[in-house]
């Protein structure tokens, strides 16, 4: 149980008082973020026959999904975009809100740039030569091994716990192999998966990861993988249907900044009033949900583990051409830039391939220094990069597009908050666990896809699923 | 420069009309924290000729300095409390302020307790067998050789940094030593330091550390070094005194929530009201600082090193005796226990010895495990320790005093925040740069002995020689 560090404080003439300015009273359950874990903790609830308010702290729904159009009225998504076939929770929810999917665009060669050399590839090599090919797919095949072992309930019950936790996946990765390449590969593909350095990430965290979405090739891949599927008009649709089903339980432009339990419910102060519940689910990053004031004051494992979950950094660029034109030369638009600091691009284009998109990433290293140059050399930096990749037709693009999620101030950074070394094993039981009357959700508090969509859903389900269980 | 990501708003009306709530209308600079770090600016400021307010949020003044008695009236302190005697700003703002100090008593041997072994010493081994002893120290010269290397002022410009920050402490000591014993006392003195463990702190940031108080025998010496001298009284009259002096000017149960940057000033909102200001200068950890809401929002690498520089876990420990037992039996009360929670002790009597105290310490893994235990039990495994070490007369204290840091809704853990690795090459510029009007002082914004007091005082005079040089 998660003990709080004082008594609670009854305050209820006060709040009694402060929501005459606003008309909710009666709400069960408050929601704090309007994400796809908020969003579907209340879907939940309300299925149940519970009353909820989702208090969102931007003008908008949806979180880390987030769609603009290019020019010519193309739907980007500037956040999360993808869902692969063993992501049941999320495809199931699409299917019931009426939304419709198409498959990612994945014909054709892949591209890995690597030393200047340009290597297009249709196999499982990822363009290396044989010897390093051979070497990441050893390294491959021993994380994989380590992370069958790995307890996704309790991470920090795994055997070996605290040995795999004290190392860093930078630290493995170097003591595991010798051959440059690989170490390069493997080096640059990470930030790809958490916008982050290998250094920066537990082994413990990165087995965790792993085995949570289904080890790497699923992660990593296209068709059969984690980038299969896109969502027509976009992810956040997703978020707008489920938003547009609750109706006026969703109150946009409230950032919430307090939470006072009480003995038999929550107080909750956000920009606009106040209001009460028996229960709170608060679905936002670790980070974000360290920096709301709690009363009582939440224990010091719980704020412990908010100070050790930073966000990845990513800046995601959508290029817009006037057709997919790398189709045309049979590249599938897919590829994996080791020299240049847009890592990973894919083809992005809508389902009837009338214009032609790519997205790439700032990721890791390279999103933190990219975000310190000025707009128009860091659009430079990309539309080089794709030059090198797609050649010159790629210099001369119909729209651009980026988002600095670093800079949001109510997501502060993406893909998601990861584990440093030694957090596991120290904090990892904080992570889930509620605090009193407080629940936490969001796709890091998710044992399956832990940092995705899908993820994010079940994390919302499974944070209803325990208010219910207490509600009574 | 620090460039904030959205443009500046003007709320002027707004503000003059709530500033009717609270008669401060002309000061000149809001400081906000009443710890070392911000009455040194404070006090710098006012013999400038400033105004100044200090918003604090607790009932008293000294942050992680604290005050309390045990039985008979014995003060000590359950926070910082040593002075070394090359922290020359401290030790001459002690003089300054007319208080007291006294050596802290170091006559007799030291004890070591490794392995169920307790050995007693008086020499430079630590208590280890001689192979050991060199082991540790050969590992001493490497690390203070590496040290010697860092740039204090900027220590991702030290050579080869990346390297050094992508490396745990906890990885090089590993790859650097096979000797178990030597590798156990390393691994057992760290959290001493950092209140955390190896794998929690970059290599290159315990090199900057080593540095910056003088290198590791300064750091651990009780006489000639940071544990020298003691305050008559305690630590925190050093606060208490310079808030004297500033009388109204600090005003205590103001926690500050939000800064708003104008184009000619700051906007501070406190509970309890608002006030305005040409420049703020913010004294409290980085990882509180990053709690704050701030308008405009701070750029993404500001936001991002608060994300990462999470506090050290320590639960300090005062047993109170009727004597000084340890004394007789010609020990100087400083104990190394790498068996038991309580890694380090210390003689903490009163200067006149009428009275015997023994501090004790549970620091990184150990203070998390321990502050999971009932009151009783973390007593009892205090107690026990000290009896391994003391002998029997230590299990029948007269009173016994602990805090737990991380409990501290205002501190949020002890001794400072720390970076794990790859934080000072990627964030380090952005820890003390100021963004807008918004200076950044505190222990961990040090060059010169930071994480220590001396280090606050150093940099809340900086801060203050900042606002000076810009407000004209």
């Amino acid at each position: 149980m998660c003990v709080t560090s004082r008594s609670p404080t009854l305050k209820v003439g006060r709040s009694t008082d402060l929501l005459r300015r606003w008309d909710v009273r009666d709400t069960e359950v408050v929601v704090v973020g309007a994400g796809l874990a908020g969003l579907a903790a209340a879907r939940a609830l309300t299925a149940a026959g519970r009353s909820v308010t989702v208090l969102e702290a931007r003008d908008r729904v949806a979180g880390r999904n987030h769609g603009r159009h290019l020019a010519g009225g193309v739907p980007v998504e500037m956040g999360g975009q993808w869902i692969g076939p063993t992501q049941s929770e999320v495809l199931e929810l699409v299917r019931e809100l009426g939304l419709e999917t198409f498959p990612t665009y994945d014909e054709g060669a892949a591209l890995t740039l690597y030393n200047g050399t340009l290597t297009r590839y249709t196999d499982e090599t990822f363009g290396l030569p044989e010897a390093a090919a051979a070497e990441v797919y050893r390294l491959q095949k021993a994380l994989e091994a380590l992370a069958d072992t790995v307890s996704l309930s309790s991470p920090w019950l795994t055997p070996d716990a605290a040995a795999l936790d004290r190392t860093t996946l930078d630290a493995w990765l170097r003591a595991n192999t010798g051959q440059g390449e690989a170490l390069a590969f493997w080096t640059g593909l990470i930030p790809a998966l958490f916008s982050a350095e290998p250094s920066e990430i537990s082994l413990l965290h990165f087995l965790f990861y792993l085995k949570s979405g289904g080890m790497l090739d699923t992660l990593l891949a296209t068709t059969g993988g984690a980038q299969e599927t896109r969502v027509v008009g976009g992810t956040h649709r997703i978020s707008e249907r489920m938003a547009q089903e609750l109706g006026d339980a969703v109150r946009l432009g409230s950032p919430v900044r307090a939470i006072t339990q009480h003995e038999d419910g929550v107080e909750v102060e956000f920009d606009g009033g106040r209001l009460t519940a028996r229960r709170a689910i608060v679905a936002i990053p670790p980070t974000l949900a360290g920096r709301l004031r709690y009363e009582p004051a939440l224990p010091g494992a719980r704020d412990g583990l908010t100070q050790q979950m930073p966000m990845g950094s990513v800046i995601k660029v959508q290029v817009g051409y006037a057709t997919p034109f790398w189709r045309a030369a049979g590249l599938s638009g897919f590829a994996i830039d080791l020299d240049d600091a847009l890592g990973i691009t894919l083809d992005n284009s809508p389902p009837d391939g009338s214009s032609g998109v790519l997205v790439g990433f700032f990721e890791g290293a390279h999103a933190r220094r990219a975000a310190l140059l000025p707009a128009t050399e860091r659009r430079a930096a990309a539309l080089a990069a794709l030059v090198k990749l797609f050649g010159p037709e790629a210099a001369e693009p119909v729209d651009y597009a980026e988002l600095n999620w670093m800079d949001e101030e109510f997501t502060r950074g993406c893909y998601g908050g990861r584990l440093g070394a030694g957090v596991w094993t120290q904090y990892g039981h904080a992570l889930a666990e509620p605090c009193g009357r407080v629940h936490w959700a969001g796709a890091e508090t998710a044992d399956v896809w832990n940092g995705y969509m899908e993820g994010a859903v079940r994390s919302g389900r499974r944070a209803a699923a325990e208010v219910l269980g207490l509600l009574g």
